[in-house]
């Protein structure tokens, strides 16, 4: 299934997220207007969106509300974004100058607050207080899980379930949130809310592990920044850290943490993961998280949007950037 | 009214309040439960707890609920100041060092994310849709506000209008929620959830303009910050203004805020201030809204409650740090 098919079964919904959104670049300040404009046109795959509308496909509902939450994950993931480029000091983003390279970090910090503000308020707006609990559930683990990356930076003693438990944290408690909602606002039987909250949960979990390898293949030019970024950042991702555990004696990843001349210590540890096997078996690890997602599918009716949330398996395992 | 005993209707449900904050910093990261203990280590003047359990005070409810959105008012706060301090560069608060002077400004800025979530949480888990709407409303207020203060820093061509609109989302945004919270906790008739929101929204104006006075008064021992500190940072807050309203022709506070040699300029622009008149006339505006505060407490049966918020409105007028 292609990208554009998978998202067939919800595609006028889908554009009416991204008219929720461009709605909010409308505000009585023309400067706040613009910031919001740059940072509401960078659209990525808008993985987030289509979860919650595709989850709440399989009893009638008032689609209405499915759509304000929809676009409520896709702004909480913006947010983070805008945040998250300030905490790394990326220069772009999706090809663009990221907030606070246009305009500093004093902005990127409360331009990111309003936009949670922003995503909380839509979030409220469906009226529905599980919906609105599992919001600020998921706020907290997200930062949680930022604060453990930035905490954990350079640290070659991490295990795989630190690993794990972090980008569970910063990424999957997301994907989760955004089917989870959407289960919740169609009014699933729990059974289903669950089934759909834990494919979330475990897609998740297989996106942020194939996003960790990207990171070391292809190249510069591909990725828009450099190979091995991660690393350069000090951010130790399942590749890395897979070697470390297979070949305790290898000082690769080490030196490319401790420096000195840490350059050229992560371009020699790039080399030293892709050639060592450690991509292959992070897919691995991936693709187990990702025939959990595909489990949990069998607890739910085959229609179009089931179809959808396997297309999106694929789709997340087999992707090239 | 001492500041004790304003807050002796409440002193049992704000031991709770801070219970309940202290209970955020119990977590499952050593290195995060540290950062939190110095956050919520620093209590302020708790206005705002006490502000949501006061206008709680005048009907029978349960009082855990509005602890819980006492401590979400108060939480937000600190997320609030968290961040402004990062955003300002500011080196100390109520004495301690700054979370970004200690630990960086990404820790920061992650950190106070994590505050706002936890707030988020502590006011969905009130269970009231009307609270958790209007904290989201409040959040974006706050936001607008910051946001317009950060891009109208250093421009002499503001006007009174401008200042009120910027306390307003700023500072007064967040009274206003502290005793509309409180009020429609207590499941108060409209009328007095209307009036104490007012009454909350004009004190809010009346403590903004007096911090903002404060600024200009006292010695650096006192304020723990140099006089001025707020035109340094090219914020113009009402005194300025009105100097710039009165004598037009008047260039300190332009050089203050335009160079060159800006720390002579800003200390010439304090001296010129306090020997103009206008911290009176400022002080004048705050008694303004400290009235029309008072004016709504007659909406509202005399109690020892009552009395407090009375108490309140004196003790914003005459603090003196």
């Amino acid at each position: 299934m292609s990208s554009p098919a998978i998202y067939d079964p919800i595609a006028a919904e889908l554009d009416l997220v991204i008219e929720r959104l461009r709605e909010l670049a409308r505000v009585d300040f023309p400067w706040l207007g613009q910031m919001l404009e740059h940072v509401l046109r960078q659209r990525g795959k808008q993985i987030r969106p289509a979860l919650c509308l595709l989850a709440a496909r399989f009893h009638p509902c008032d689609m209405r509300q499915v759509v304000t939450m929809a676009a409520a994950a896709e702004l909480l993931h913006t947010a983070t974004l805008v945040h998250d480029d300030t905490v790394d000091k990326s220069a772009l983003r999706r090809g663009d100058p990221t907030v606070h390279s246009l305009w500093g970090d004093s902005t990127a910090i409360l331009l990111g607050d309003y936009l949670f503000a922003n995503s909380a308020d839509l979030c409220t707006s469906t009226g529905n207080l599980r919906c609105v609990h599992l919001f600020a559930y998921t706020v907290m683990t997200l930062c949680k899980g930022e604060l453990n990356e930035l905490f954990s930076a350079f640290d070659v003693k991490q295990t795989r379930e630190h690993y794990l438990q972090r980008i569970e944290r910063k990424t999957a408690s997301l994907f989760a949130m955004a089917t989870e909602s959407g289960a919740l606002l169609s009014n699933a039987p729990e059974a289903e809310v669950e089934a759909l909250r834990r494919f979330g949960h475990h897609l998740g979990l297989a996106f942020q592990i194939v996003d960790d390898i990207l990171d070391y293949m292809g190249t510069e030019e591909d990725l828009g920044k450099p190979v091995g970024n991660d690393l350069l950042q000090g951010t130790v991702t399942l590749p890395a850290i897979l070697l470390l555990e297979r070949e305790p004696s290898d000082t690769t990843v080490r030196r490319a943490c401790e420096g000195p001349d840490r350059e050229a210590a992560v371009r020699e540890a790039v080399e030293r993961i892709r050639s060592s096997g450690m991509i292959e078996e992070a897919y691995a690890v991936a693709r187990g998280f990702a025939d959990a997602a595909l489990a949990e599918l069998k607890h739910l009716p085959s229609s179009p949007a089931q179809a959808s949330l396997r297309g999106l398996v694929d789709y997340v395992l087999s992707r090239s950037r």
